[in-house]
């Protein structure tokens, strides 16, 4: 009966993978640039070719910037208190997306294309990060958004290294078409869109 | 005429080194571990041994914060519109300094070990993110101070890396002596402490 229990937990808690998620390919937790070398190339850039990123370096890239790295769910960014509150959205061409860090899979949201309300079209990948404020039992919203801005620093600094690693540009941004982007992600009161970040190869 | 007037300018620019500033070595701009991997270790830790950073390891962890990496002046992390308004203080028993990230040294402003204000006196290192508010023409100074918390975070987060990568202890927090840290950095009003972080290695 045990075995069976703990069968059913392990099924529930693979989560289900509905159609249209993305099953990520496990990231590549070697390799990549020194890490001296990629602080010594990393620069912001917003200009980007329209060629696409692979999956495996999608996977990369979400788990780089706050993926799971420790068996106690713990993450590759900090957040204050442990909270973990910001998730990261993506929007491909192929829809809009929340990373699940504890699956390492992308499940989707929407089959539509918001890129362009992300406000870098061209760009593969935009990442947007939401803070889920209920997360956080103490503190006013203002000082919760406060919070969230600083923890979707650490993130988007190990994107920007990633992506240093990689030859891939990018840049954190607080422009985007935020009032319409927030229903088209089914976003609650109680979610803040906090910043973007798109990312794909530099425009040659 | 021009000749003496540019000898004179590269003078100035190199700046004055007054006693008790430490001229650090050059950072280590290649080797470290490879990104993914110090990725994979990154963790946030608050207990420290009282062993000793290297001159070279804290001219490493200065530089990888928020050093000069570009010939323009740019920097290992990002600001917002490229301020660059976050000056790190760094509290070591040998005194208290203010990293000048153009000259790549330790400005002395004063000799006294204030650690324990800074709320770890047994770490080695205790990294201050200080905001100068008026190096941003725009905006209340509640916005500045969201935008220098956003700032401070990406360089946070090259410090966690590089403590991944150099076997490092390290942990970002809000918690330390304000009151009575502010006069004794001889803070101007316009000069606002946002984080503090200490380094060391890890208690055993």
């Amino acid at each position: 009966m045990k075995r069976i229990l703990a069968i059913l937990l392990a099924l529930g808690a693979a989560g289900r993978l509905f159609a249209g998620d993305i099953d990520l390919p496990a990231a590549q937790k070697a390799g990549g640039m020194p890490l001296m070398e990629a602080l010594a190339k990393r620069a912001t850039g917003r200009e980007f070719a329209s060629r696409d990123l692979s999956t495996q370096q999608l996977a990369n890239l979400l788990w780089s910037g706050f993926g799971v790295n420790r068996p106690d769910g713990r993450r590759t960014a900090p957040s204050a208190s442990n909270y973990q509150e910001i998730e990261i959205y993506a929007l491909l061409q192929s829809g809009t997306y929340v990373y699940d860090a504890a699956h390492h899979r992308l499940h989707q949201i929407s089959s539509e294309d918001l890129r362009s309300l992300g406000g870098k079209p061209e760009a593969p990948v935009t990442l947007l990060f939401v803070a889920d404020l209920s997360k956080r039992t103490s503190g006013t919203v203002e000082s919760k958004k406060a919070i969230a801005c600083i923890d979707s620093g650490f993130i988007s600094e190990n994107i920007y290294l990633y992506c240093a690693s990689e030859g891939l540009a990018t840049g954190y941004r607080g422009r985007y078409d935020e009032k319409a982007l927030a229903p088209k992600l089914s976003l609650r009161p109680d979610q803040a869109l906090v910043a973007a970040q798109s990312v794909g190869y530099p425009k040659p």
